[in-house]
């Protein structure tokens, strides 16, 4: 009987998860070399037609942000330029597996090795593509997860989470990871139980990071605390399944509160509105269960190139006619930080602590112009807000407030019609927070903690090796929020939060002890943030 | 006549300079083609030794920063691996000016495609082997600078500056580079003036930095204030001379100030001790002009190799001897961030918001508990204090605390002679200034203004888009600090401040009016610091 052996990691994704573990870096399939060169060429062929077949059905069900990256793999493996130098090699002697993985290899490394962050990152999708022919091409097909399966390794590919059945349980647990991949965005919106970090133990957590589990046998993942336990005795099996029941009640009780309206234990009103990062997301949300959307990201709009006017001003318009009279908060595009967008943001050896948000739109008045006409003209069909991410100094508010002034009057001259949101700004740079009484010229403050912590603690809120100090929770960061609240009450300034605490329900209690009232939540996380707000006695 | 045009940047090393532009960016020395590949490679071996001879000279007057740089690049040019595809391409028939750039270039590539940060800045040290020896090259030599020239274009090689001859004035105007660069950092230990991010304008400067300056004639170089001025107006000449003179009786009036102690114009006694970052930097100072060291950094120890024991426990007792009864504050190692050491930090995509200072020390306790006996050994050689860097939460100082007391233990049954000095905190992770109360255990508080307004603004200190808000006068950053100041005075914690603006006569007022009297600056600006002290009437 092996010793249990536990890892610490970081949570991505609450949950509970019981079963095999499935090794991801494991898999190394035997490929049957053919007879010719003829034939290796027609197994590369078929192999290539396989995995285009099998990511262009996942992308039917994806959403939007998945279907962007399959979309993209689907051209390369489409694009002769890719599979040019393997066939040439076939052709040389080589059987369709090595050739293969030599030209993808030489491919990533070109990747890999660029000084733009945004194709470094591409690399990964790249190394995907790799895999996926590689799979297609073992004679027995793929190597299948057993059902409920645990996929235990360094990362996961996108594709390998799309094209699982998580209808029978299951979960990841990853050495490396984030909790801002991609991954991780897919896994909360699907309920799927996820651990990153678990290979990189920080200060003041007990693990074994490093050491070398056994990746046989059944595991434990508690991606409600982060942590996994491999080969576990019978009263840990025990104890792990009383928590995970009390997870589920908790879930499920939370499901019949989504349709009422958040109140607390003392009957304290909360407003609960919705982030939302692209227009196709409030599709699947029923408007009556939200007050509102409290943060529009506009990122989407700017992924290839940058968008024009009236396609800015369709998404706009689409989600204001979807609130009908309820708010919606739009958020002027902040790139830059860990958004890049190529040919607008720059690389810098600090993005989180660079040129993003409305300092990018500042420095590119030609490209900033843009969003707000669009945002002028959609205003008209609905209840906009308009806020700027990133204000650090009371004259960028400014500025971007004249700008928005100039653009209505140049829409006025040319009889479009329009109408001027009220301007607000997001308190996450701490000299806002430290010093509010600066900005009273802005109609609301939006707190964006994600940022703000990650500031005040000096903590990346995508490296897993500082983010035992990355919490909203750490009293200092709760202090300040309390004393913008304060501030905000006093002078009459409305005052939100949009950062994932807000749908967190450990944070809760101390983000409305801390004196807030208007949340707003990843629309997943709608039902347990109410669930969680009627459990506070305030 | 042309229209003067005026450019702004940022002031890395103060001062000012009036006199001919020298292009950086347009050496193109013509290559005399030899007529046998024997007299190329001749010529190419001849080059490379005039470039070796002129890099060990300046070696002889370098200080210990700059001798490193100028070693790494004589061992590469003295490496046949570097230059050995260059003689192959010679033997082919190329001329030698080709085949060296052509071998380079490939070498370089290869640094920049690094996954390291610390290859990718050793690709600007081979750029400049590269430039040495093509300018060996050219039959007529090196095309000097006239004396007193203000060298402008994208960037400078810090051999480039420590070959000319500054005695006679001249200055620095860069288009892109750092306050933080190598040469910014020996520009202001030598005096010489010198401005960078000419070509970057952020939000809210005035300026022409994207137009194409004509680059002939008499140019104004205001290193005071950041700006150049090309084709001078009469006016802007004889304005400028003004400034220059009243900056040189404000220099030559400091120097009178160097050897008393710092009082304000109402008579408050000021501490004013020195920042070093190497035991040799105390050879030039004279102990009686300050009143201690408030920051010796010890990341000069993490250079190629971790340090052993007996080598820190040296160069500790080193400074604390030539310090005699005055207190040495010694840093813990603060790698990470802008510091990176081979095999003992990691990459980040931020490395300032990553694991650095005391999160790596407590990381790699083996590597931290080397550092802490040797402080504990060296302690008994004077009057010794130690810090650690980048607190975040009380946590990490009990770590880092209980980690003293073992070694102490340890060093206590093997009878080896040491002291317990007393421990104290950076004050640089805003969290720490937010909520001071949580860290009275600590014996002493030393603010670290540099990081702690790059946290509070949201803005890299080595970043020039984002320069304009990276200040400790902003108001935000001042009102922290003022309140860590009497948080200290009501509990008794003596609070200092060792940041570069403890040494910036711009921002010494708004720091005594915060609060401090006790600050830690570079030896280079002590007596302008105290000159600065004696106008404030506090």
């Amino acid at each position: 009987m092996p010793e249990p052996l536990r890892l610490q990691g970081i949570s991505a994704s609450a949950g509970y998860a019981e079963g095999p573990l499935f090794n991801l870096d494991g898999i190394a399939s035997p490929y049957a070399g053919k007879a010719t060169a003829a034939d290796e060429k027609a197994a590369l062929e078929t192999a290539i037609g396989i995995a285009t077949a099998r990511l262009t059905a996942l992308i039917e069900t994806a959403d939007s942000d998945a279907a962007g990256i399959l979309e993209f793999q689907v051209a390369m493996l489409e694009d002769d330029a890719l599979s040019s130098p393997a066939f040439a090699a076939i052709a040389a002697g080589q059987p369709a597996d090595a050739a293969w993985r030599q030209a993808l290899d030489a491919e990533i490394g070109g990747y890999e090795s660029s000084e733009q962050h945004y194709f470094r990152a591409r690399a990964a999708d790249i190394r995907d593509i790799r895999d996926q022919v590689l799979r297609a091409l073992t004679a027995d097909g793929d190597i299948q997860a057993p059902a409920g399966a645990i996929f235990y390794g360094e990362d996961i590919a996108p594709t390998r989470f799309l094209e699982t059945d998580w209808s029978g349980g299951g979960g990841i647990a990853l050495k490396a990871g984030s909790t801002a991949s991609h991954v991780a965005m897919l896994a909360r919106s699907r309920g799927v139980p996820m651990v990153v970090g678990l290979g990189v133990v920080g200060p003041g957590v007990v693990g074994l990071g490093h050491s070398s589990a056994n990746p046989a046998g059944t595991a434990l993942l508690d991606a409600e605390h982060g942590g996994i336990v491999l080969s576990p005795s019978r009263t840990e099996i025990d104890a792990f399944r009383q928590s995970s029941l009390s997870f589920a009640a908790r879930r499920d009780r939370a499901g019949t509160f989504l349709a009422r309206p958040a109140l607390t234990k003392a009957g304290t009103a909360v407003r609960v509105q919705v982030n939302i990062a692209d227009p196709s997301d409030v599709d699947g949300i029923d408007i009556a269960t939200c007050d509102g959307v409290g943060l529009m990201r506009t990122e989407f709009l700017f992924g290839k190139t940058l968008p024009d006017e009236e396609t800015q001003y369709r998404c706009y318009r689409k989600v204001l006619e979807w609130a009908g009279e309820k708010p919606v908060t739009i958020r002027t595009v902040d790139a830059g930080g860990d958004k890049p967008v190529p040919g607008f943001t720059v690389e810098e050896s600090n993005p989180f602590l660079g040129l993003r948000g409305i300092r990018l739109s500042l420095a590119r008045p030609e490209v900033f112009r843009v969003q707000i006409r669009a945002l002028l003209r959609a205003a008209i069909h609905g209840s906009l807000k308009v806020m700027f991410p990133m204000i650090a100094v009371v004259e960028e508010y400014r500025q971007a407030a004249v700008m928005f002034a100039e653009e209505r009057a140049a829409l006025d001259v040319r009889g479009i019609p329009h109408k001027m949101p009220p301007l607000g700004i997001m308190v996450e740079v701490p000299s806002v927070a430290i010093m509010p009484e600066a900005f009273t010229e802005a109609a609301f403050f939006s707190i964006g903690s994600n940022d703000l912590a990650q500031y005040v603690m000096a903590a990346a809120r995508d490296n897993a090796t500082v983010a035992h100090l990355n919490s909203v929770r750490h009293p200092a960061v709760l202090r300040l929020i309390g004393s913008v609240m304060a501030f905000g009450r006093e002078r009459g300034i409305p005052v939100s939060l949009c950062g994932d605490a807000g749908g967190d329900p450990a944070s809760i209690p101390s983000l409305l002890e801390a004196g807030l009232r208007d949340l707003s939540v990843a629309p997943a996380q709608l039902a347990m943030a109410k669930a969680a707000i009627a459990d506070v006695s305030i």
